[in-house]
């Protein structure tokens, strides 16, 4: 593995995680997941985590090879074991308060050729498994962050024209510019960013619309948001009374859609990958909520199986509004990964809600949240609509209506 | 990382490990448990594994530069911290009978410079916290293997003198020729040797001995058995019936000393990596079994550190003998790796006694062990001190003796 990043740099992205991140108290315990290609950047979050008073760091690895050596030589029978004790381990660590930093780093097109079948069914069988942490996750349990890391699949697939040697430290840059570590102190410009992204989402919260309307090229789709409603962006504050940052980068504020009042169409502004596999340029009409009808230039028959993965995967889980000028989005790149490319456009997700987007969310049971509206499922996808040339419009109770964004940009 | 080992070679060990050393069963889950620098290892263990007709393959990485970064930036107060689910996780796997492969690479050196009170404290933990799953491995609750496969660390400390690209291929070639890859049908020339090495047992078991006599250049020491030893080596069976081969390579037949009948002094023949730092040129004095006086040329406060972990640390738990011919004992290096120094030369172990070396041993409590003669203790730690010029008598309760052992070759 070339040396694409400085130990400075790294050393700084690894204090923006842990200091801003997760904001590690000291006396914690850290738990990581991470792919083994990310060794570089879990040692120096390691280092920043002990020198930030950690009382123990420990790393839950992967090995997304193994996965598709799984695929090619397992029984097919036995694609739906799981490594259980993995979201058991985040479980529990997340149940005792203690962070958790997730870096992903998935090769966008790592299953291409595999069996789109067996893929899905190990997703779901992984999906089913982790259930309980991700629970846990959504609720804000303990402080979580997810960020990512340069690895050659992935930056292959981000920069394809460039030459191999130079592709790593390519996308190296674009993650440190959009995680803001050109500033001269990036963890004060991480807490000034979460700011202003709070004040946005103050904004709408005094608004109560009930709904958003999408439109743009492809797209013209009304997107209900229940009654007690709570837009959230920036940073959260975890059951403990932690204040963390989930994502790095983060450039969005997000609410929770009603499960049963999303009506229209939208077109894809850009590819999601799910599991290793890409879908792109793809349309999905919504009727009372659901998913009715869709078509996609590639990945047509993925997206199928991700929304058949159970009933709350065919309907909405999150609504998201990001300006088309975020830092994500001036780099000009495709990511193909998600915690990017949610980041430079407005999206929606398919799939379970999130409880602190709803009044009282997180005390309320599994029915009790539906019976508000949320959503529920195994999966929580993300897929991005917005565009430099997409109006987002609020609409209240009695339908009229006020612009929100247009031609991608905030109005206010 | 330089691709050392073709791919026909890796997958050859692969079979091996798979095949002889767990002898994995249709339907069965594979635990694997590596560092990091092993995973093309891993990923051909995988493979093997799958078309063996493994039903799911779980891996648990370790990262050993981690353990480093926590000695240098961890609280001092912090040292006891464990990764408690790795030994829970690994001792429900064993319990169900399924099979563990144990890839052992650690850099013999990796703590060199750092507070030994602070590594033993570390290391302490850790094996207080595995003693549940060492004790399922003990017992052989399932069939488990240890092997070993060349990293950059590693391969420098065996191979100093060489250039630094060849030491990894170098390593490599010394490790497939002790596992007997080099043989037309390697899986075949391990079941055979297998067989040799359990007739060499069974005349042994024969013999009752009451007790051996080494004496060799700087030894002149008495081992106790006990009553109802019995002789081990080649393969082993599972609790659940599978036959088994522990280790790869073995060369070794091994029992159970008494643990109160060590008398005499040995002087070391190899030295011993024991958790990242090397004790070498040691003399143990042994007074009714415990250890009475030590002294170490390098590593003395380290070893010191070893037999005080707890009051069986300080006591046998094992006894093996090996030919100064054995392949590995060929090779000329000095693994600074316990596998294969062990298979080198004849060799006793500090700390718990195996359940398996006496008779009915694994239907005993601690208690009952204990009473028998059997060591207890969290540690088990092999040290080296056949040679050439070492002889072995078998002393018989009538105290008459007679040779097992000449010039460090077998008399039968």
């Amino acid at each position: 593995m070339q040396a694409f990043s400085s130990p400075t740099e790294l050393q700084a992205y690894a204090d923006v995680i842990v200091r801003v991140g997760v904001n590690l108290q000291t006396g914690q315990r850290l738990l990581v997941r991470a792919d083994l290609q990310t060794v570089d950047l879990v040692r120096a979050v390691t280092r920043s985590a002990y020198r930030a008073g950690a009382r123990f760091v420990d790393v839950v690895w992967n090995d997304e090879q193994l996965g598709l050596v799984r695929l090619q030589e397992a029984s097919r029978d036995s694609l739906e074991q799981v490594a259980a004790w993995q979201p058991q381990l985040t479980a529990a660590h997340l149940a005792a308060g203690d962070p958790l930093v997730s870096i992903y780093a998935a090769t966008p097109t790592l299953f291409a050729g595999q069996d789109p079948e067996a893929v899905s069914t190990t997703l779901r069988a992984a999906a089913r498994a982790s259930k309980p942490a991700s629970d846990l996750v959504q609720r804000n349990a303990a402080p979580w962050v997810v960020v990512s890391y340069p690895t050659p699949g992935w930056a292959a697939a981000v920069l394809p024209a460039a030459p191999e040697a130079s592709q790593l430290s390519r996308l190296w840059h674009a993650i440190a510019a959009t995680c803001r570590l050109d500033q001269p102190d990036p963890v004060a410009a991480w807490q000034q960013h979460v700011q202003a992204l709070e004040a946005r989402a103050a904004y709408m919260n005094e608004r109560r619309y009930a709904a958003l309307h999408f439109s743009g090229p492809g797209t013209d789709l009304t997107v209900g948001l229940v009654a007690d409603h709570l837009w959230a962006g920036g940073g959260a504050v975890s059951e403990g009374g932690i204040p963390f940052v989930p994502n790095l980068p983060t450039e969005e504020i997000f609410t929770l859609p009603h499960h049963g009042r999303a009506d229209g169409f939208m077109r894809s502004s850009r590819p999601l990958n799910y599991g290793g596999e890409l879908i792109d340029d793809f349309t999905i009409h919504f009727s009372q909520g659901r998913v009715s009808d869709l078509s996609a230039a590639r990945g047509e028959a993925t997206l199928r199986r991700l929304i058949e993965t159970d009933p709350g995967a065919a309907r909405l889980g999150e609504v998201a509004l990001v300006a088309a000028s975020s830092p994500v989005g001036r780099t000009g790149l495709l990511f193909a990964n998600t915690l990017f490319d949610e980041n430079a456009a407005s999206h929606l997700a398919l799939g379970n809600g999130y409880r602190a987007c709803v009044r009282d969310g997180n005390s309320r049971d599994d029915e009790q949240f539906a019976a508000l509206g949320g959503n529920l499922s195994v999966v929580h996808v993300d897929f991005m609509l917005g565009c430099a040339t997409m109006d987002v419009d609020g609409i209240y109770a009695d339908d009229s209506s006020e612009a929100v964004m247009r031609g991608g940009e905030w109005v206010f």
